[in-house]
């Protein structure tokens, strides 16, 4: 059995982890900006980065350091309030030269420590701001429920609450216990990856073995979201296993009940963020059904939840399943519109690409809920895929037309 | 020389050609919603349809009487308050129905009788409350433009003004004049074409011959456009010739200064329907320049024009260029972030893929102007494409997001 927990107060914490983060005065608004976590041991690592071809520098550096490490990370050092991307040579020596100094004083190599950076694109990133809070950064650092709760407010960007997950499950007389972290409330729309993600367990793991389980485990959840539809230029999700529980992946049972323990991690993630994202008020689980592939769903997915029309009906809970119908149709999938079915809430809306009866009354309540379900049917084959995504408000505009941003 | 018109009074009417409206009671405001233009001696016919998959019934009916006649029009009948679309086999049936008894009243044959519907989807139309008004609308026909001003009003739904243009050239001792009328504020992003745009002219020109022609300026106006992303279910473009200048595009000379003409008429109504886009408080002239192909400028420009977080970053004119840098990325072209150049009205403000000195003020005052110029440089080949789109304001979703639309 997986026990999944998401209150901060009682999410778990696994072995050979600490965390701590401080106020470094990247934000103007004096909140905590810098955040720490240190591996005791070191940790085997997987990451997946965004598929935006704009990169920013911390994850140039973080990938080649995956690389040069052969997978081995023993701290992660992020940044708010700058994302260090769109700044040339000069931002990515800055995010080595932070790197170089938290090695030194860990004691680490300056590989083996992995940065990220979110916040406003194109303004050069001061590393001294950062490079002379690190000693009371790594001095802070505590494998605490409290200082976990620190690491993932000083993350937060326009996010208005942290986003944890913890998951613990059993295998034999060992116990295995994951951690998430994320933060990510605008441009959501990750393509491979989500905004910021850090997961950690204690789980024994080598990077290879990592890689494919995170894989798996994001395609159904971080890479199934969309708050507005662009994709970041600093998505990174990185999972790091200390290998302490002394339960390895290699035993199968505890491999299948890792990765559905990284799953609903990651799927409780990924709902923290839609829920959270930038001025939304409705979460629409999406179900694209009856697809010929799961490519094909995703792509009829991702249609209706880019839609600017769509998304606006949801604002006002109108139960307009017209333009859901006309997103489907411009989605690039040559549908059969005869043979489309659509569903709000759990009553159908319109039969063979045309009007049924319904009790508009009752499918309006359903849209005005928190969470509602659409379902689209295609009728044309058995795969289907789950897709998180949420209305557009004018309070959306608000946050993202200020010309202070 | 090309006199190009586009105030209502200044307009010119092309010969051959009657309009007439009034209201039939499928807009709950009561305003007029019911439109016809006649061809007295008939029309030459060429016309451009939606890519989207869901295709609304009048374009059906519209697209097969087009084939049966061999292009030959002699009237367009178009109603507003109802799309007609997902409305099944009774919408193809409704259609039919008010082609025939216009037809029958005109003493034409009814696929010679073009039909178009624009409003909400999935709503059963009335073919009834179209039929009993025809007699009165075909009795009120007139070659003014008078009578062209109430088409233009009669086809509009959320749009808040009437699209016109008009063109006139010689050719020797003959005259050419080329009307255009244009509907469209929301779900604009045409794909081959826009929501309804009619064009009436009096140069002799077979249909094919009108075919090619109206391919180039859409290609080049009303296909470079987008409001909110969304393409409709009804995008309808018809050319109409009457050949009644006597003036023939076999002539070449007719043939270019014919295209020219076109060209600057769609120009200026893919401008009008940007500018009256719903909520739009700026238009933004986008040149995506030094592509390999015009096809990757175009998805790179879309990409722009498609972004959130760009246009909501338009709406407050804040110069946020890292935004427009991170859409750039996100498009699917493989860019080379270092080589991307982009300027925010005559100033460069992203160099290499990074900040470049630029004064801030003078950026926020360019994009505070109803019209600005953005320019994105790939550094990747010699192709360019002219974009039309907006920003993304609050308004629009107020106007989209009322439970009651």
């Amino acid at each position: 059995m997986i026990r999944l927990r998401r209150t901060p107060e009682r999410i778990r914490v696994p072995l050979g982890f600490s965390f701590s983060a401080l106020a470094a005065g990247l934000k103007a608004s004096g909140r905590p900006d810098l955040a720490l976590a240190e591996a005791s041991s070191g940790a085997a690592a997987a990451a997946l980065f965004t598929r935006n071809r704009v990169v920013a520098a911390p994850l140039e550096v973080g990938r080649a350091s995956l690389v040069a490490t052969g997978g081995r990370v023993c701290a992660i050092v992020v940044n708010s309030g700058n994302a260090n991307c769109a700044t040339g040579a000069g931002g990515r020596r800055a995010c080595e030269h932070i790197c170089k100094e938290a090695g030194r004083l860990l004691g680490a190599n300056a590989a083996e420590v992995f940065p990220s950076s979110t916040g406003i694109i194109g303004v050069p990133l001061s590393a001294d701001k950062i490079i002379r809070e690190l000693p009371k950064l790594i001095a802070a650092r505590r494998p605490s429920q409290r200082d976990v709760l620190a690491f993932a407010q000083a993350i937060m960007t326009t996010d208005t609450r942290p986003k944890i997950a913890s998951a613990r499950f059993d295998a034999g007389s060992k116990r295995v216990t994951l951690l998430g972290i994320a933060k990510g409330s605008g441009m959501i729309h990750p393509q491979l990856a989500t905004m910021l993600v850090y997961l950690f367990t204690d789980v024994a793991a080598s990077p290879r073995e990592l890689q494919h389980v995170l894989r798996d485990a994001c395609d159904q959840s971080l890479n199934c979201m969309s708050v507005d539809g662009d994709t970041s230029t600093n998505d990174t999700v990185l999972l790091l296993a200390s290998g302490q529980s002394r339960a390895s992946v290699r035993d199968v049972r505890v491999r299948t009940k890792f990765g559905d323990a990284l799953l609903a991690v990651c799927q409780s993630l990924a709902e923290q963020i839609v829920s959270d994202g930038e001025g939304v008020e409705h979460v629409i689980r999406l179900f694209v059904e009856q697809a010929r592939s799961r490519d094909e769903a995703l792509q009829v997915a991702r249609a209706i939840a880019h839609s600017a029309l769509v998304k606006t009906a949801w604002a006002g809970a109108d139960p307009n399943w017209g333009r859901i119908l006309a997103a489907v149709g411009a989605s690039g999938i040559p549908v059969d519109p005869g043979r489309i079915k659509i569903f709000i809430g759990n009553q159908m809306v319109c039969s063979k690409g045309a009007a049924c009866p319904f009790d508009s009354g009752r499918a309006h309540r359903a849209l005005a809920k928190p969470v509602c379900d659409v379902r689209v049917q295609l009728g044309r084959g058995a795969n289907a895929v789950r897709f998180l995504t949420t209305d557009l408000t004018a309070e959306y505009i608000r946050i993202n037309a200020d010309y202070s941003t």
